[in-house]
């Protein structure tokens, strides 16, 4: 294998390092995942992620010619420094420069929702278009856009939070201090919120749920809810239904704004109501403005739980190669 | 004057075409306004067009080297044909080639609510900004957004109905058919009809409403309520309330996703309550996430009736010459 051909992909989470070496076609050749040991402080994460790249290249025996590495935090327009990553506990962390140091390789950072959009666009869903909305609804929900074949940045580098579009200004409250916002309404903490209210109010609706976790209300999560609603489960499908509303809701917003050829669906709750890919298309068929829908195909992420490593190589690849965008 | 330093930007609106001649700089030299003869067919109203042009010229007796053309409706992603345009009542109608052939100069097609954003991005709120979502209030909600220095086409060249942003999903019924645009709760027609039904269902509290209106609730318009909350009229004031909830909660949307250096916000219901640009801003500042926040600045739209004229000469300026976007 030409070592010019492969790249390093690093998904860095709170409580996750996932490592792969990545081809120029986006296919993985070897991956490890590693514990985040985020409550020892950036130098102990930083350490971790430099042996866990050279525990993959001493199996491998090739040398990359760079490494991507997405993160879950805020990183400045200059892509050096992780500015804030609430669930690393990091502030201020110049992690380019101290992973170059250490790995003597350059260095491409970027937030790890945009990597995985990243990894999407180039060897997912997203192939070949140039106009793309990703929406990857996991905990929490987050997304990117790719416009006129250039992933959006903004002004600070922090465009694409999509799940604090508000859909529902009078609707529950969302962790960000708002109401209403997608995230509140669809993403997996909140459906476990809404379940765990629904049970409390109506015991016997709810006491499949109830059972599924094991008599503890408070043990209901997202997942619990899909699993309750593909078996039949009336209240669990009440509960899906609004999380589909909501998705539909937010999703016509953004492709009266946007205007995609593609809208691609990911994230954990994606993956575990599957049917919601179909039910946002036909919503979103019916309700987003005709001339906004004339290209539009709504479609599942393919990449999964590597669309993070594949992505940030992807986006390494191009910066240490033309340092443009591709389109 | 040297000629080429010349662009003529027309604006093709249902009820009225104003024609102007813009200096690169993207001062208005002379301009004049017709009515638009939109129920005698495309082939009266591009012959109106013509003449005015010609008007124009004669009365400067310079001559331009290029003309822009923003028109109200959807124009294709090739900038030659107006697809559909409800207010003219036009659909599929090549004005840039039927131009080209009366006028014997290059023509740029655009859409007027991108021909005014063009306008406010070049010679107005947004100069020397990369990163700027425009908004215009009026009797329906348009907008823009420029990202990374390139104005957004979307994949049909639909991009920027920000209007059609689902806020409130159980709010009440826009044109589109859908509950809760942000155009039905805060764009001109659905003040004016929260208006009428407030007065309708208070008739005491609405008296100065009604009064002003000469006493016929169906002739309540925004304007009015404008007015009437201006002079410090207590339902007026709640409707207005309830407009900067909406526009908060929308532009809110836009920042998280868009992250942008400005928001400029005109069009008639703005410029007839100026104060709603600080309180969106207030709104906004306490309620984006801090990082989507880093840059922005919230501005009114400057260039007023003038934005679509000047916004479609800059737009042809720029086609004509490099064929690029500023940025």
């Amino acid at each position: 294998m030409n070592a010019k051909n492969c790249t390093i992909g690093v998904d860095l989470g709170g409580t996750k390092i996932k490592v792969a070496l990545v081809t120029e076609s986006g296919s993985i050749l070897n991956k490890l995942k590693v514990a985040t040991p985020a409550q020892d402080g950036p130098t102990a994460v930083i350490r971790k992620i430099v042996t866990a790249v050279h525990d993959l290249l001493q199996e491998e025996g090739i040398s990359p010619h760079c490494l991507g590495i997405g993160v879950a935090g805020q990183i400045d327009s200059a892509g050096k420094t992780v500015r804030f990553a609430p669930n690393l506990n990091w502030h201020e962390v110049p992690l380019q420069a101290e992973l170059q140091r250490e790995l003597k390789l350059p260095v491409a950072l970027l937030n790890d929702v945009r990597a995985a959009t990243w990894g999407e666009w180039l060897f997912g869903a997203g192939k070949g278009c140039a106009d793309m909305v990703c929406l990857f609804v996991g905990t929490g929900i987050g997304g990117s856009v790719v416009s006129g074949g250039r992933m959006l940045d903004g002004s600070s580098n922090s465009a694409g939070e999509l799940g604090h579009m508000t859909v529902d200004l009078h609707g529950p409250l969302c962790n960000c201090g708002n109401r209403g916002c997608l995230e509140a309404l669809a993403g997996g903490w909140a459906i476990a919120r809404s379940a765990r209210e629904a049970v409390t109010a109506d015991p016997t609706g709810g006491a499949l749920l109830k059972k599924m976790a094991e008599g503890s209300v408070a043990a209901i999560t997202a997942a619990l809810v899909a699993r309750a609603a593909q078996s039949g489960d009336p209240l669990a499908g009440q509960i899906v239904a609004r999380v589909s509303e909501a998705l539909i809701s937010g999703m016509v917003g953004l492709i009266n704004a946007f205007n995609p050829e593609r809208l691609v669906l990911g994230g954990g709750v994606i993956e575990g109501l599957p049917k919601l890919v179909g039910e946002v298309e036909r919503g979103v068929k019916g309700k987003a403005l005709q001339a906004a829908l004339a290209q539009l195909q709504v479609l599942p992420a393919l990449l999964h739980n590597d669309a993070g490593v594949i992505g940030a190589a992807a986006f390494a690849m191009q910066r240490c190669g033309t340092n443009k965008n591709p389109g």
